[in-house]
């Protein structure tokens, strides 16, 4: 292709990429610049018909000679962001790679890009977007570029932004392998079960209203790694036992192994926080009264039909089976009632009807009831999905403008 | 002496035992009938000029048959208590053992007991009151039966009462020694330096109102020992080095090495109770907001003058040095202002002039200044202290009667 013709061609590609939220956490970095973590982990990929960023990559001669990436409407500094930049110089060797080899290929690793990326949930969700954010990003240019490399192949790239992105890069039940190599070519994102394998796995996202944070805490994993004298326990001999442990109870589809392994690995995270110094708070009283809740509902039914999850926020994620949705979502809607958003969405089709709350109220704690609906702002009914999805919802237009959705 | 001239004889000893808030956390019993436990532990004795329990232990043959406990002025289900028997029959042992050896003594091993006691603090306040209730009764009857066995034999008993309680025993910095054998012979209470060694320690109780209070969790230690993955790792080798510093501390009154141990004792305690199955919560967003304040006073006083502790509860004590009562005692003041009961007492006396927080208030992140205000009641201001004191404010007359204080 000569390079007058280039002069005007916008050359795109657009994907959306998922959230995704750690059933064994990710926590501790054995290298901080190349994102390696002490341990390995392990998330479950949510439907991105509830929860998506979409992410056009694009290039072209007539952009200005510096990468531009524009999220959510706002121009970012990425000449500041070390970690943007090294998804981006990973990718562009990629792609001078193919065109080495292959002179008629456009030569797109010299032209300057344009990224532009949108998410559908509101940062007062207090979601992590950073994955799903880094994910669209890697996915999105490699298919600019149309690079023949595998997800796995790429997640080693996005680990480097993010590293949960890489977790982002697949569908269903995703295992990220710490691995062991300095040069962290064996870290990467492996598909332990696509979702059609255990499709009917629900998430309910219970985000804690603004006016019930938690007094803020000094974080920082590398906090916990340098200074918990618990933390070396954890990622050498507790998590390797419950990587085991959970990719078993995937195969076999078994849920109430899931979900224990799921909340004692939320537990021991958090608890490996509290032992850091200074310690870090993540988990408030709205995020214990969804822990009581659990084990109440659990009780109330007589088997395991929920598991919470907490990430580096009070946010709880409930994980539950579709056949189990009276019995868990319909019973947070019952405590809810009107007073928080959100029920609405693709996966609140079956729960319309339910009025009556899955197990009776009085058998969950009265005090976790009403911390919960004092302090619940907003609830995400969500379940396992696929990974990034090309689409032609471009947010660049063919002459290079930015669009928004 | 004649059996006659018992008949209507009264024998009587009274005697005070403190409170105790332990640096290094007692959590897990490797025997639950003797109260052995997995850990060694270390504890501040408290002024009784603040909180003090009262017993009076009497024998008289003139009381029914069976031995008498009343408790804040409620009678006792003595027989249902296996720990109280297990006292009383040890004490009548030793007793036993006097009478045997000397037939002038009175045989007050055969006499049935009646013991009353009284604590001078609310039970509203939250605070243990078994380790000093306790304390107090095997001190009693062993002054009642005027046993020659020192406290550290005595704390062998106490021990089987509540585990806690062999520290209240002693005044001062008291150590209780996990001990190994089987029989629990070596598992007891010593004194690692008199309160005369380092007088200047201050103690402040956060009484979290109960409004405040936390979901209940069902708690028990047994269940941290039984499944808490980091539980093993905190018992066998993060405790016994912070035995080993903290008591050098103490020996060199280095407030900020004694300061920095105790809060991490505490995050590491939570810690594993946090990672049992299910999972204990003590701490709610009360304490938290107490753990945000002591770190932000200690960041702008630009050393460590405070120090936090918690129990079984949500309820925080900051330990500090007399002299920087304005910079802690004062801070607190300025939050709590006339919100929180408790600001009078023996150990008010230096702060009734403050007026200004010791640090200023700008200086602590400002939602735990509105959390703590919200939801601490009361203070107790009090400081290092004695041991059990016999005294003579009997709470059992001449002739056998119940008195009250």
């Amino acid at each position: 292709m000569a390079a007058s013709s280039q002069d005007s061609t916008v050359f795109r590609a657009t994907t959306t990429a998922p959230v995704n939220i750690a059933v064994i956490k990710y926590w501790g970095k054995r290298d901080a610049t190349l994102n390696l973590p002490t341990n390995s982990s392990l998330s479950v990929t949510l439907s991105q018909r509830s929860l998506r960023t979409l992410t056009t990559a694009s290039c072209s001669a007539k952009y200005p000679t510096v990468d531009e990436l524009t999220l959510n409407g706002k121009p970012q500094e990425i000449q500041s962001s070390k970690r943007t930049l090294a998804c981006l110089s990973n990718l562009r060797s990629l792609r001078q790679a193919l065109e080495a080899a292959d002179a008629s290929l456009p030569k797109l690793s010299a032209l300057p890009l344009r990224i532009v990326s949108e998410n559908n949930f509101p940062t007062a969700a207090g979601l992590a977007s950073s994955a799903a954010g880094f994910a669209a990003l890697v996915r999105a240019v490699a298919d600019l570029y149309q690079l023949p490399q595998s997800p796995r192949d790429l997640s080693r790239i996005a680990r480097q932004g993010s590293g949960s992105a890489c977790r982002s890069l697949m569908g269903g039940y995703v295992a990220w392998r710490a691995g062991s190599l300095t040069d962290g070519s064996d870290s990467l994102a492996e598909e332990v079960a696509p979702a059609e394998h255990w499709p009917e796995m629900r998430a309910a996202i219970l985000v804690v209203s603004a006016e019930k944070k938690d007094v803020p805490s000094t974080e920082g994993m590398q906090t916990t790694v340098a200074t918990s004298n618990l933390f070396a326990t954890r990622a050498t001999s507790v998590v390797p036992e419950r990587m085991t442990a959970i990719e078993e109870a995937i195969q076999n589809r078994d849920f109430p192994a899931f979900a224990e392994i799921t909340m004692r690995d939320s537990n021991g995270f958090h608890a490996t926080c509290l032992d850091s110094w200074p310690p870090i708070f993540y988990m408030n009283d709205v995020s214990r009264a969804a822990v009581r809740l659990v084990h109440d509902i659990n009780r109330a039914a007589g088997r395991t039909v929920c598991a919470y999850t907490f990430d580096a926020g009070p946010n709880a994620v409930i994980y539950y089976l579709e056949k189990d949705s009276e019995l868990v979502a319909g019973t947070i809607k019952a405590i809810l009632g009107a007073t928080a958003d959100g029920w609405d969405g693709p996966f609140y089709e079956p729960l319309k009807n339910f009025t009556a709350p899955g197990v009776p109220l009085d058998s969950v704690d009265s005090r976790a009831v009403e911390v919960i609906k004092d302090g619940v702002s907003r609830v995400i009914l969500t379940g396992v999905g696929e990974g990034p999805i090309s689409v032609n919802d471009h947010l660049v237009s063919e002459t290079g403008d930015i669009l928004s959705q």
